[in-house]
């Protein structure tokens, strides 16, 4: 099965802690390596979990609070030491433009590659880029700032021959790689068979979404709905939920509540405050709600 | 005798490398903290080596590369969120100015503190800020972009009473006390002892100069004329000779001869390029020149 996962790389709130670094992850499907948020240290630990940074295509970032955007500059300049050639995406809310073109500019790098910045549109869920059999989508979330969140969504379709049916007919191998490729084939008695009669079509929509950052709103679940796996914020315990609300974030109970009305099949929590310095009372939370609750610990990585 | 140390927080040249951080050090007289340069990483190189963030005053920024730069708008994130309440000074060359309101703008970022930016006159050796008994200096260096070097002077002057003087006369431990802040002593027979008579005074000027980024020039020395201590960036062997010079770097043995030069007494090597795994062939190259030479190591400590 084609690879999809997500590698964390940071995941503190705020401020980076105890060696441990604020929001950024790779969402790999297959060989398209995409970013999403890019924290202070974010070039650091992609060397350090030895990620190829220049396989880097996207990257998606939440909202312009500096612990999703402060390691932009430097990996830049990262991407350019390392004599990068291809095309760049950058997708952001408004600002994101002005942001990396003010960096390039007043820090005087020359930048050799092209750099595609794209500002969303917090509408709705909106298809911002398509890979093939991968498409990435952003849709609002509910935050101090504009804020987007991301979902991946894997739209393979293949096809499977009919074992049952096919050992009705003498077909060669040729016959079967056509049979495969969705094509019909002619047989020696000179009928032909029908692909749609012994083939079956699978269609593949393992999907991945990314939420954070974002106070608890009802609205936000029509958007992930019955995604694979769901990266939501828990960035505090439920008795600070007044703080939360305040602070527009969520708490590890709510993050599990999202997820159990979502229908989702697992749940990655992250965006850590700092208070908290074993998450695992943030697991243990969100786990009495929903078990199938992990945490976004640098340097794991999660299968969709 | 008063504290006067260099930490050296990161010293890697254009990226981090190896878990290694580009420019960033504290220069510290006594309770005074003055952050030089401040790479991506600074701020968890700060908690990392214990280094009390809002106990520093000043930042001094030689230039606007992102490897002296980068690490600045999460440093001053950092500040708030530890709720600082001590105004701050930053100084660095024009530019540095509209970096950092564009960053605090940008990222919606409320800063309760005051901030206070001053670009740098490059026209020459510059006093910039004063503190009791230590004075901070800025001073032109040649590199790709207006650069800066600093110059830290302790300008202690203390009263020493001079023992052989002191036993011809019989004083009480008041009067002792009077000579030693200066003041003159009525003594019983009704005469005056004079303060200059028993006391002398000693200058102390221990200082410490930073040079990163910056070509070889012969100007540069006449700055730095037998300061203590010198940081002096030696990106390259001198085999990359050429190299340097187009970009406006210095290789290890040139950084030497300017140490030799200037006449000073311990140089600091830096600012290393991610090309040699082990400093220590920048180090014998500096030696071989000026063996009074240290690397730049994080974490590390010089006493100036």
């Amino acid at each position: 099965m084609t690879t999809f996962e997500v590698i964390i790389l940071g995941s503190m709130a705020a401020l980076p802690f105890n060696g441990k670094i604020t929001s950024a992850q790779i969402v790999r499907y297959d060989n398209i390596f995409i970013l999403v948020d890019c924290g202070e240290g974010t070039q650091m630990n992609l060397q350090k979990y030895r990620i190829p940074q220049n396989k880097i295509s996207c990257i998606c970032i939440s909202h312009l609070h500096g612990d999703h955007i402060f390691g932009l500059p430097g990996l830049l300049s990262s991407f350019q030491h390392s004599q990068r050639k291809d095309a760049l995406y950058i997708f952001g809310p408004a600002g994101i433009k002005s942001y990396v073109e003010m960096i390039i500019q007043l820090t005087q790098q020359y930048i050799s590659f092209e750099i595609i910045i794209k500002e969303i549109d917090l509408s709705g869920k909106i298809l911002i880029h398509s890979f093939p059999f991968f498409n990435m989508y952003s849709f609002p979330l509910d935050h101090r700032i504009e804020t987007s969140g991301f979902l991946f969504v894997e739209n393979l379709i293949t096809t499977n021959i009919i074992k049952e049916v096919l050992h009705k007919y003498d077909l060669t191998i040729e016959q079967i790689k056509l049979l495969k490729a969705g094509k019909d084939v002619f047989l020696e008695d000179g009928t032909t068979l029908k692909n749609a009669l012994i083939t079956k079509q699978h269609t593949s929509t393992r999907s991945y979404a990314y939420c954070s950052d974002t106070v608890y709103n009802e609205k936000t679940i029509t958007y992930i709905d019955s995604v694979f796996c769901l990266y939501h914020e828990a960035t505090y315990l439920h008795h600070l939920l007044d703080k939360a609300i305040e602070r527009k974030h969520s708490t590890a109970q709510q993050a599990a509540e999202t997820a159990k009305k979502a229908n989702v099949k697992k749940l990655i929590i992250g965006h850590f405050s700092s208070r908290y310095y074993d998450f695992n009372v943030l697991l243990e939370e969100a786990r009495a709600v929903f078990p199938e609750t992990y945490l976004a610990l640098e340097g794991h990585t999660f299968s969709v």
